[in-house]
C-alpha cells in the first residue's frame, strides 16, 4: 500500500495514529501465556504463540480505530527463529485486517547490502518460480548514517512495490542529541538529514502530495519538529515517544501540516499494555487507550487550527 | 569469546583476516543448487540448503587459515524465516570449527530496543527454564546514530556473556562521505564517533590491552584509517572494502598499531566466488584467494615495520 493509502484511512478513521506491536512475555497477560504453558510446549513455542495470540488480540481490539500498525523487529529477533515466525504471523494478520504495516528495523547498510534488505522488508526475492517475502511489509524504518547510496536501493523498491519508508531524522532517545544535534556550519545533523529526506521527497511524490519518503521525529522534540517540518513539508512524519516516552497531544501538534495531515503517532506500551493500569481486560483497555490518544491528538489539532476531517 | 581469543587466533593463524558469508544463489556453484532441485524440495528450501552447503565448504576450506567469519546477515533475511535457518546453521557451524563469529548486523535503536537486539546477537533471553539464543554470534556491528544510550546496552553484554561489537565510524561506501564527513568545528563527523567508541574503550578494556568495543573503519579510506587509528589506539579495527570494493594491503596498513595488531580485515566475494574467475573448485578458490590475501596484508605490515608474528 502506498502512503496515500494511509491517508485516506487516516482520515476515514480520523485517526493518525499508529499502534506498536512491541510485545515483552513479562507484560503479556499471564492468562495468554498459561494456555499454551499448559499445552506443555517448548518455551520457544510458547513465546511465538503468545506473541501472536496477544498481538492479533491488540489487532482485533483497535483495527476499526487505527490505520497503522509499526512493529518493532528487535522484540521478535531476541527470541530467534520461533519470534521472527511470530513477527510473519503478526504482519500478516495486521495486512489481512487491512492496516497498514510499518517495519521499524532502522536497517541501513552499503548498496548491495541494503538492496538485501530493501528485498528482505519491501519488496521480494523470486527463486525457481516461488516469490519469497516471509517479512512483506507496506514500510519500513531507514537508519541515514550510510548516505544516499544506501536510501536509493530502498526507494527503487518504493517504486516498485507501491511501498514507502521512514528515514530516522530525529530520535526520541535522550542520547539522541549526541550526533544528531551537532552543529555543521551552524545548523543541526538532524536539519542535514531532513534537507536528504526532502530531496528524496521531490522524486517519490504521490497524488496527495505527500511523498514516500518520510522521517522518524520524536515526540520528545516538540521545537525540532516545528522546524523539520518546514525543512520537509512533503514528508510524512513517523512520531514516536508518545506516552509511555513523555510526550502528549500539544508536543506533536508542531509535526502535522497546516492540513492537519503529514505525521502519524506512536504508541505502543502505553497502548498494548494499558489493561496493567486499568481494570479491563487487554483489548478493551488497548481500544480505550487508543480512544484516548485520539481524542487529545485530534484535540490539539483542532485547538492549533489543523483540522484533517 | 573475547577479543582477546580472536587476538590470539590472529597471531597462530598469521592471519588478521574475516572472510565474509555473503551467499548470493546467482553466484553459488550450480552443482549445489543442482542437488536440491532435484530432490524437488521448495524454493526457500533449495535456497536454505544451498548457502548452508555453501557455506559449510568455505568454512571448511578457510578455517585452519583465518580466525573469524563475518556473516551479513541481510542476505539471509531477504530469504525470510527459510533464510534466517540458513544463517543460524552457518554461524553454528562456524563456532563448532572455533571462529569467531562477527553477526554483521548494523542494529541500533532506542535503549529499551537496543537491549533486545543485543539479547539477540549476543547475549540471550531465558524463558520457562530454557535459553533462547538462535542467533548467537561472538560480535556484531552496531550504528552509531542514535548514542550512547543504544550502544550502551550492547556493552552490558558484552560484559556478561565476554563478547565484543564494532560501531560505524567509517564505512567503506561512496556516499559514506556525506554525513560522516561533515565537519563539526572543524573536524568530521567520524572522527567524532571515534572519540565517541574511544570513550567507550576505557571502560572495556581486556588484558591484551585491547578493548571490546572497536570500530568499522573502509579501507578505501587509508587517509582516514590512519588518522582514526590515532584517535582510538585500543580499538580493534574492522575493515571492510578490501577486494571487490577496491582495497588492498597498502591501504589498509594504516589501520594496524605499530604492534601489527588491531585491526582485521574483511573479505566477502573476492574470496566466497573466486572460483568464479579460476580453474579451481570453489572451496579451493577460496583458499587460494586467502592465502594471496594473506601474503599480500603480511607483506605490506612487514614492509611498515608492522610485524605481529
Amino acid at each position: 500500500m502506498s502512503i496515500d493509502n494511509l491517508i485516506k484511512d487516516i482520515i476515514s478513521k480520523k485517526s493518525p495514529i499508529v499502534v506498536g506491536l512491541d510485545p515483552r512475555m513479562d507484560s503479556i497477560p499471564t492468562e495468554i501465556i498459561e494456555r499454551y504453558k499448559h499445552l506443555e510446549q517448548h518455551p520457544s513455542e510458547i513465546v511465538k504463540n503468545s506473541f501472536i495470540e496477544f498481538n492479533k488480540g491488540i489487532i482485533d481490539g483497535v483495527s476499526d480505530l487505527v490505520p497503522a500498525v509499526k512493529v518493532q523487529v528487535a522484540f521478535y529477533e531476541q527470541y530467534g527463529i520461533a519470534g521472527m515466525e511470530a513477527y510473519v504471523e503478526t504482519c500478516r494478520y495486521a495486512r489481512e485486517k487491512g492496516l497498514y504495516v510499518i517495519a521499524d528495523v532502522k536497517r541501513g547498510d552499503i548498496g548491495s547490502t541494503s538492496k538485501a534488505y530493501s528485498k528482505a522488508y519491501l519488496g521480494e526475492v523470486e527463486y525457481d518460480g516461488e516469490r519469497i517475502n516471509d517479512f512483506y511489509a507496506d514500510s519500513l524504518t531507514v537508519n541515514p548514517y550510510l548516505g544516499d547510496d544506501c536510501l536509493s536501493e530502498f526507494v527503487n523498491d518504493i517504486h516498485d512495490y507501491n511501498k514507502s519508508m521512514f528515514v530516522l531524522v530525529k530520535t526520541s532517545n535522550p542520547s539522541s542529541s549526541q550526533l544528531q544535534d551537532l552543529k555543521v556550519d551552524g545548523k543541526p545533523i538532524y536539519e542535514i538529514v531532513g534537507e536528504m529526506v526532502d530531496s528524496w521527497c521531490d522524486r517519490t511524490k504521490n497524488p496527495s502530495g505527500y511523498s514516500s519518503v518520510g522521517a522518524v521525529v520524536g515526540a520528545t522534540h516538540p521545537q525540532e519538529l516545528e522546524q523539520l517540518r518546514k525543512i520537509m513539508p512533503k514528508a510524512y512524519f513517523l512520531v514516536p515517544g508518545y506516552g509511555a516516552q513523555g510526550g502528549g497531544g500539544k508536543d506533536v501538534v508542531g509535526a502535522f501540516n497546516r492540513d492537519g495531515l503529514g505525521a502519524i503517532v506512536n504508541s505502543s506500551r502505553g497502548v498494548i499494555f494499558a489493561y496493567k493500569k486499568s481494570e479491563l481486560p487487554y483489548k478493551e483497555a488497548a481500544r480505550k487507550a487508543v480512544m484516548d490518544m485520539k481524542e487529545d491528538i485530534n484535540g490539539a489539532l483542532e485547538e492549533a487550527g489543523k483540522k484533517y476531517w
